[in-house]
């Protein structure tokens, strides 16, 4: 977490720990400060504050998004990309749905997607960036394509809303929250990957969307999400997401520029390599490898021994032992998909770090 | 929050913040640190390690126990007290449900609950001590009686499992947890009640119990609340849970002579004081009162001036300016509802402090 992130957080502790709902004049000053925190989040997506639901992280935000919506229109179904998180994937299995394949480069084709579209069809979600190869998905042109079904619906008498889910967890370091440039109704944001605090987000819900609440009670986050809010939470991702805005095309700049050494250095020393996921619409901190005929876990558990910790997929699906489902929709083959590793850098990454990574993988390979 | 829980949860925003899921050594020990919480936890409660299911405080834990026992058997029902937190009887209201009264005292008659029992009924949720006039309920008497008809059941060849639910999270600082003493299938704790963080929680689920989860994806806590954990919460709940166990024998004799005393000093400052909720099942820490003519708002807003925070109703339903459910269902009119103040005193309570509050009291009334 930023230094930041943890200084704004701590009076919530001690201090500052009053129920925000309660009367007293302390507890409307922290009603007051998540006001603020509401506010500066709503300013980086251009939204209004009753638009931030405030969620436990970001699964319960894809869950609150993908049940709230298909439960409030019984009968109807949602079209997602094959790629989606398990926070996204599984929600939707318990409802009518299709998913949209990808490319080779795991990015997803528009025209594809929509041709999946039906008219019970209510929700469409596709995730802003991939967690596992980083590859940025085309949500405007979705959103424009999604508004000319939306037309023709109203001109056939076709009442259904058809609402644009984005799951933007991985998004905010490094792309453009604004939900109106995006063309999105419901956005998922992670506290957890962006230097805030671990299951802390909120689902952007725009205006008009009709939705059910996941948690039932007192009344909280616009009825939306019930529960005494965890107010240090709350305040830390703020923090966190504003900082992260703020710097992120410096942070792409600089990240975009180790990205391609350490993509020409990995091919210097490896020329069999292969570079998963788009070369062009990609995150800037993302670089997914194939390495032919290494095993993954193998190379991790010796990556391990230099202080370097890599991932092969998901550390969801890591844990479960499951193959990635993502490198399987790009068309790796069960062989591929146990050669991969995912790198990831951050804030902390510097040149000299991809230098004891290039130097652990001529040892190792 | 207690000094040893916000010691104990540091670590987890810096060092040590890994995703427990990952695959690499510092990722296993956050993991284990998540193994040893649970198996405090669970040795407090006599419980196994996996019945106990994280949740982002216990708003969600009953929404958990609640929609996942009844979507899981379409078409049953639930019966609840007139007395249950929001956050029970919302989610109940999604359900054909049944309210058993409760007494003057706001303690529910086991026979009339169980009167409200059908063979339909899958589950029976009653809380462990009221969060407003803190009445503890006969949880043990209220679980023999389910067991005669759950025994009742079988010979008859009804399959439906009977459930048995407690939101106790107005217990842990004061009252034993054991849930086989208790004979609850299913309870509810909430960290933010017991000087730990704001939406830290769990349900225990006894092994067994069909539930279905509120939050689909990454399959963390045995499948029932995925979510990259919050690791920092669960530690800083299991090191609350633990502190508030240890002494809670000795803070309830404490507080039992203080609240002996408020109540005796309220009464010769004020003789036509009544005092709410039973004076022998009664959380040590609580005094709901009503005095006579007197405006509730007006008194708290009073008595904020000498730097005492009292209640009226709970926080959730103050937001809303609702009167409270609780004081109806224990037959008083919206005049004696308006008439209501809630003291809740703490650790930090002491004899010294009952006396400003009863010379503010003379000033005011």
């Amino acid at each position: 977490m930023a230094g930041e992130v943890i200084d704004a957080m701590r009076p919530y502790y001690s201090d500052k720990f009053f129920n925000p709902s309660a009367n007293y004049l302390p507890a409307r000053q922290v009603k007051q400060d998540i006001d603020s925190a509401r506010s500066l989040i709503a300013y980086w997506l251009g939204a209004r504050k009753p638009e931030i639901i405030f969620t436990a992280g970001a699964t319960e935000a894809n869950n609150l998004a993908i049940r709230g919506v298909l439960e409030a229109f019984p009968g109807s179904n949602i079209v997602i990309t094959a790629i989606e998180h398990e926070s996204v994937l599984n929600p939707a299995n318990l409802f009518i749905n299709n998913l949209a394949p990808v490319n080779k480069a795991g990015i997803v084709q528009p025209d594809k997607l929509v041709s999946l579209i039906n008219d019970q069809t209510v929700l469409v979600s596709v995730m802003y960036a991939n967690n596992e190869i980083g590859s940025i998905q085309p949500i405007k042109q979705i959103a424009q394509k999604l508004e000319t079904i939306r037309i023709a619906r109203k001109k056939k008498g076709n009442k259904l809303p058809l609402y644009f889910h984005s799951d933007a967890a991985q998004a905010p370091n490094y792309l453009d929250l604004h939900v109106a440039r995006l063309g999105v109704d419901l956005m998922t944001i992670n506290g957890g990957k962006i230097y805030g605090p671990k299951q802390s987000g909120f689902l952007f819900v725009k205006s008009g969307t009709k939705i059910l609440p996941l948690i039932y009670g007192g009344g909280q986050e616009n009825n939306l999400r019930s529960g005494t809010e965890n107010v240090a939470n709350i305040i830390g991702l703020s923090v966190a997401l504003d900082k992260a805005q703020k710097i992120r095309e410096a942070e792409s700049k600089r990240l975009s520029k180790l990205q391609e050494k350490l993509i020409s250095d990995l091919k210097d020393l490896i020329p069999s390599i292969v570079v998963n996921g788009s070369l062009t619409s990609r995150l800037a901190n993302n670089v997914h490898i194939t390495i032919p005929g290494q095993d993954s876990e193998r190379l991790l558990f010796k990556l391990e021994g230099s202080d370097i910790y890599c991932a092969s997929g998901s550390a969801c699906s890591a844990a479960k032992g499951n193959l990635s489902h993502v490198l399987s929709a790009i068309g790796h083959s069960n062989d591929q998909v146990r050669s991969s590793i995912r790198i990831t850098m951050g804030r902390a990454t510097k040149e000299s770090d991809l230098k004891v990574l290039i130097k652990a993988l001529r040892e190792i390979v």
